[in-house]
């Protein structure tokens, strides 16, 4: 495509470009736009430079037109002969800060536009976020304000262009993108920032086959996946080294309709072993299959028969090891018969309102605020283990397995017609489809944090021949979730605390500077604060603290404190008001009695502390106190704080 | 300065400006150099712009002289009549990809040029590099190298400059600044990179009172510290509650001549306790004081006459308690006499090759290749004890204290001349000398690993209240001492393991695909390298392991892996000449064997293994296992590749 032809495509999507006129060979020159450059348009010179066919800087019409003879000239000399089918371009010379825009059409979420830092500090600097074409007017400005070269719409160094010209160039890629989905590869570099908006000077643009929308392809109409009354478990056993047993066992706490089932018939826990699902009276809305994976198509299409709408399939040996047939299978009687399906090869479902335990997991359960999607049932039981070990608690989990039929975006939905789910955490190694994940963090009135693998290209691979899920370009993933309002998490942990933790005043009460300063560092690397001391709380402070204490937050109550100072400095530091949460660090001094300071940690102080205990075995007996308390506690100044 | 003057000064230092002249106003401008600008020079006209005196871009000498009479008048009309004193200043107008080259006059470093990304970009990446006055060619480079802007110097797009170019202007700055201690601040912004070279455009010069040249301001010819030949522990004392107690008794290894004082007198440890000093027959090199501060000059007056050498001060009380004045004493008294000091303020000092512990930390003592500086007693202490669990040992260990004499350019030559130092871990929270730091580690045969606190401004302040010493600008401090051949470590226990852990090729085995996913993008992150498995050695594991394992690195075990599949597992990859570090990540899954997988780790298998047991309470009897036997394990993906 010719320049001209470009220009004035884009100029019908309202794209703007600089003021350009074309003209025949023999056609007088005559354009109303200065400085201007004069290029031939001809097919039959490609490198124009070479040929001499362009002239820069042009300041008047009579100029032009001397600039055409001689570039008529230039070309005849290289022996070209021009016709009629060649002509020549005027356009206008524009200057302004260097943007780019582009639009990639991305194998996980599709039509994406990239904007940043133009000219040749596009790759250097790589400064540029991403922006989804279903981004509406905040979603965009969200995601520019991800970049440095933001700071140009923002007053930096009397730059003062306004961000709405950046959006609504935006808007117009978008609507072109939209009305054109067999360009899948666009590149405006540069896009010149003007006093009268952005114009693109340079475009490339790349025709071919659009992959297919998956915005609107969910399935419509499914049942809740969390309205669960009458339960069965295929495969209870009353074997104890199998799955079957661990979850009929963690399923005694709930107090709906449960059902076992097992071939082999008996009891179990007190309860009927039905030899088969057809022995059960009455339909069943949710099941929990762990049986060999041969077996699960079949008993599927019996559930089918008992109205069933929620389906757990535990059992692995599916996709995972090349059997892409029977959950092709599964996801289609699903569609027939409108079910919603978890797994194959997951850790199970856990309903915390409902005190439904439908896991393997070893940890225990409590019930909170918190829903967490996890997409590697090793990393859930961990995450099980530790939530346990720190007292939180979870309004539903999931494991998500293959992921045959429900996918994130269904689940988040879901999520948020439950009243009892306040935030919701999700550990994703793929994502399957992008825009309709895109468009469920959007539209969540629940907060979503996410932790994604997969950012080196060695992780990658490991994700999929560990799922057989993609997980594309993690900077998009990350630019475009959090425009769309999510917070990326940068360690797993994060998923079960940052929820529960929206703390800004932190302060530290320590036995040694040194860790403290440390300590200090990392908090406010996390973009949080440490609490001010005022000069009344220095005084009480005073009174019971050695006079070298640091009259400051860190609180450094000196190396030869015990627990009687720890204590006493608690005492009061719990009671400034403003303090969401007091580390108290801990390192091994020669006199320190670290059980004695742990042992505070069991109080009802009514701040949130989170104790901190440095050193290796001689910190042992204070943390198997701790441990044995179920009292959460940190090891490293890094875990203590890596999900602020 | 007027500009003409400020080209001519920075001509005579090779400092590149573009060409330029000087005329007289009733001169006639006469130049051979175009495109040029024309500006007065006038101490009457301060804002050139706005008297119309600046003219841009003219290419010939009859065009400058219309300017001159077009700027006279423009003067004239704003009621300022120029006289002989005024002249106009031609410029050569160059272009080129703008570069900033600054000086600033730091507080701990003194004199450090900058050099990066100009123009108004300056600001907004911030992609710049520090460099000192006194570095050589090669450290000038490694700096450059250090900013994303060095690709133009690279061959990136196309450019094609040479960075000696850089490395030369760089020099004649170095030279300039030398010349002029009085010039406290220097902006060249911006400076052009034109095929000619370097060559500020641009030119802001701070005059001012430099600070003091600290560069070879040490004391010469100091005694070794690591001579430690009889040694004497004032304060050692019977009473298990005091330090001195701790520090006679971690004292008992050492095979040479030791002496414990104590006023009281009597004996420890089958040891006379000489009531002072003074009672020691012959002479002391190297002494440890414990006592309270108020004695401890006295103290050092009486070791004087003992011809003391080495003294190593742990009585706290002195500067961090406000007094200064005991301080400077004893710093007078170790110039005066020529011995050494460590501390106050510490927790002592360990030369593992004589075995040597006159520590009171209560971690054990194992003698190894690393030598660690530690300005905090607190996290040397939780260092001392981690490299105890994980079997790292140690050369020499300081404890830096207040650092009263000895400063760290003085300790790393010194180790430097220590053959059982290989490598040298420094904890710093200020450095009071960086020109002597730097050229310490410039010199330095043993390479330098640095851990650095007081990047936010509330560490800071944290650290000067902590220990009294300054603690600059992170970002500098980070940029010289890599241009200057250390390493930065972004984690303390790094400063333990990073030195011994120099591993290119590592393997995963898992029980699970997730965390394994995570770990490859830390271990990634971190610039390690996944080992690569060969079509043998993937068969060789094929003949072990079911069907689904992963057929690639990381390898998963799957699931239902027991202690047996780990075994056979690990006896087969132990075996790939390559691998230099292999993951052993167990993660709860509901019939693993956590604690006989553990036991696995006690076997010698030739090869670094590192287990990694995830998940909480249901590890708790693997990880009591392995801290019983003493073998380094991770309970955290982060922390077990924090030190990578």
């Amino acid at each position: 495509m010719t320049e001209s032809k470009i220009y004035e495509m884009l100029g019908s999507y309202k794209i703007a470009t600089p003021k350009f006129a074309s003209f025949r060979i023999d056609e007088t020159i005559s354009v109303d736009f200065f400085p201007a450059v004069i290029k031939i348009e001809s097919e039959k010179v490609v490198h124009k430079s070479d040929f001499g066919a362009v002239k820069l800087n042009i300041s008047s019409n009579e100029e032009l037109n001397a600039a055409k003879e001689e570039i008529i000239s230039n070309i005849a000399a290289k022996g070209v002969k021009l016709d009629e089918t060649d002509s020549f371009i005027v356009v206008e010379m524009l200057s302004g800060q260097e943007l780019y825009v582009g639009l990639v059409d991305d194998e996980i979420f599709g039509k994406t536009i990239v904007f940043g830092k133009g000219g040749v500090f596009l790759e250097m600097y790589k400064d540029v976020c991403y922006i989804d074409i279903y981004a509406d007017d905040e979603e965009i400005k969200r995601a520019i304000k991800l970049t440095k070269i933001s700071r140009i719409f923002d007053g930096f160094r009397g730059f003062d262009f306004d961000i709405e010209m950046a959006v609504k160039f935006i808007k117009s890629v978008q609507n072109f993108a939209k009305a054109n989905p067999d360009i899948v590869e666009l590149d405006f570099n540069p896009v010149l920032l003007t006093k009268d908006g952005l114009k693109t000077v340079d475009a490339r643009i790349k025709r071919g086959e659009a992959r297919p929308e998956k915005l609107g392809t969910l399935r419509k109409n499914r049942p809740n996946f969390f309205q669960n009354e009458r339960v069965a478990i295929i495969g209870a056993s009353s074997d104890p080294t199998k799955v079957g047993y661990a979850i009929a066992k963690n399923s005694l706490t709930y107090k709906g309709d449960m059902f076992f089932v097992n071939a082999k018939g008996g009891e179990l826990f007190g309860k009927e072993l039905y030899t088969s699902v057809s022995k059960i009276e009455g339909d069943i809305d949710t099941a929990v299959i762990t049986i060999p994976s041969k077996f699960v198509v079949e008993t599927t299409k019996e559930l089918i028969k008992k109205n069933i709408k929620n389906l757990i399939i535990i059992s692995a040996g599916f996709k995972e090891v090349g059997d892409y047939d029977s959950e092709r299978i599964i996801a289609e009687l699903a569609k027939e018969h409108n079910f919603n399906v978890i797994g194959p090869n997951c850790l199970g479902y856990l309903n915390g309102q409902k005190e439904l335990n439908l896991t393997f997991g070893i940890g225990g359960l409590r019930s909170g605020e918190l829903a967490l999607l996890s997409q590697s049932g090793a990393v859930l039981s961990a995450l099980m283990d530790k939530a346990y070990d720190a007292s939180v608690g979870f309004s539903h989990l999931i494991s998500c397995g293959n992921m045959v039929d429900l996918d994130f975006a269904e689940m988040i939905d879901m999520l948020n017609t439950e009243d009892s789910c306040k935030y919701i955490s999700v550990y994703a190694e793929g994502i399957q489809n992008g825009k309709e994940f895109l468009r469920a963090i959007r539209e969540s009135k629940k907060k979503v944090y996410i932790f994604k693998t997969g950012k080196s290209a060695e992780s990658k691979k490991a994700a999929f021949s560990h799922t057989g899920n993609l997980s594309g370009n993690y900077e998009m993933f990350k630019g475009l979730i959090e425009s769309v309002g999510a917070k990326i998490e940068d360690n797993i942990e994060a998923l079960l605390f940052n929820p529960l933790n929206e703390v800004n005043n932190i302060l530290i009460v320590t036995n040694a500077g040194g860790p403290a300063t440390i300590l200090t560092d990392y908090i406010i690397d996390h973009g949080r604060k440490l609490y001010q001391l005022s000069k009344e709380e220095i005084s009480a402070l005073d009174a019971v603290l050695p006079s070298n204490w640091s009259k400051n937050n860190p609180v450094d109550i000196i190396g030869d404190a015990m627990a009687d100072r720890y204590e006493a400095t608690l005492d009061i530091v719990t009671k400034f008001e403003n303090v969401d949460l007091i580390y108290l660090l801990v390192t091994p001094q020669y006199m320190t009695d670290e059980l004695n300071i742990a042992k505070l940690c069991e109080r009802e102080w009514g701040k949130k502390i989170y104790p901190i205990l440095l050193g290796g075995h001689e910190m042992e007996e204070a943390k198997n106190y701790l441990r044995a308390k179920q009292k959460l506690f940190f090891k490293t100044l890094q875990s203590a704080t890596s999900f602020l």
